[in-house]
């Protein structure tokens, strides 16, 4: 029952080799230190990409259609830039939208920082995985894992269809 | 002046008589006793529809095009299963969309409990039709109805085109 | 580096002669005493637009496409009335959306009054312009202002491409 996670790194400069991957490892590490309270979380591909609708999308498709990840988070590409796409390359992808995900790691963000609010994330789900939308920034990512922790296995539980998970309290 | 009410419990297992309806009995109820702080509210349809795109929306369509509600509230199918599409089932007859609410019964419910994170919840305008997805959990609809009651009142006014309650603080 | 701003307030009275603008200048004051903290903000453009979405959705054009504001803010037309239409004549003009000004914006009317709830307004980016619609009245207008200003310095460099600002704290 180990639950399969993806982290994708969307970046120019690092998909150009121009500098180094700061948030992949960073999101890594949060996954693996939180494994159990995650369900038995794992993270088994990582992968970058530049900013750029198509090559996201390839990625997205490959990790949720044919490799079945439960959980694929994108770390950057979030903001105000012409550049900042993951959004976009998410939006037309997923399935089911999952609103109250972005609401808990925008509330949470906000108490940090109010430039919090420049984040343009998306998330929702994408046959039965999870796609999640996280800052670049590798401290706004972790806070904003931190924040969706309380419900992440339980989410993970309903995706493969347990029915003892079907009426929880508040679903 | 009555503000007329449908209650919609979405439940596979209720839809084929293989468990009560828990949900439904409870929502009339708590509209019942908000009646007056809801201006004049009553309850006047309730149904059962299983976890099925069409056979939902057949009910919101004629609830809200025929039968002329001003509030029709759906109860389950927000959750991430497989069989969860109430959301998606409500989303393409909704005309314009009310974020708000969406928001207070997020702020609220997450006061309760994390796991309110995991609704996926939709609302807006159809028509004269205040349209409203609440959690099948009898206390978590009791809770984001709580949520509302401040401002619905109000809503009713508006939607039913009041010139005096075009202007009102915040709006 | 002057921040270019427009103002639009739709409102069928004021559109009609049958009344004052009192939430245009309101919006132009807000803006001018909060030019520092906005890198320079200056409302350069002031219109008026019946509650109609193909003329609400001309300024919109002309503004953001061939005049290149920064910034254009709509007041009005954002509640539950069937003339109501400000969010419909937006949403489609909106390359990117920015749901997080709307989560900060409603957090922060939500602790002044409940009725904030049934604003909907949305907000987003079209070209290198920042669209965000606001209520009709003045107060709460200023509110929502007063709830974005600690950003909004920071997306206007975001949308010019300003490649320093790319990887701030929780983009
Ligand atoms: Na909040």
């Amino acid at each position: 029952d180990e639950v399969r996670v993806a982290i994708l790194t969307v970046s120019d400069t690092v998909a150009m080799g121009a500098g180094p991957d700061r948030s992949g490892p960073r999101a890594v590490s949060v996954i693996n230190s939180s494994s159990e309270k995650l369900g038995g979380a794992r993270v088994i591909a990582t992968a970058v990409a530049p900013d750029d609708v198509g090559k996201i999308q390839d990625v997205l498709r490959r990790w949720s259609d044919i490799e079945e990840m439960d959980l694929i988070i994108t770390l950057g590409g979030t903001g105000f830039t012409p550049r900042d796409v993951t959004p976009e390359a998410t939006k037309p992808l997923i399935e089911k939208e999952t609103p109250g995900l972005l609401h808990v790691m925008m509330q949470e963000s906000l108490k940090v920082t109010p430039s919090a609010m420049l984040s343009r994330s998306t998330a929702g789900i994408r046959g039965s995985t999870l796609i999640i939308n996280m800052p670049g920034n590798p401290n706004a990512a972790a806070e904003c894992m931190e924040a969706l922790l309380p419900a992440l296995k339980h989410a993970f539980k309903q995706l493969r269809g347990d029915k003892r998970e079907k009426h929880p309290r508040h679903i």
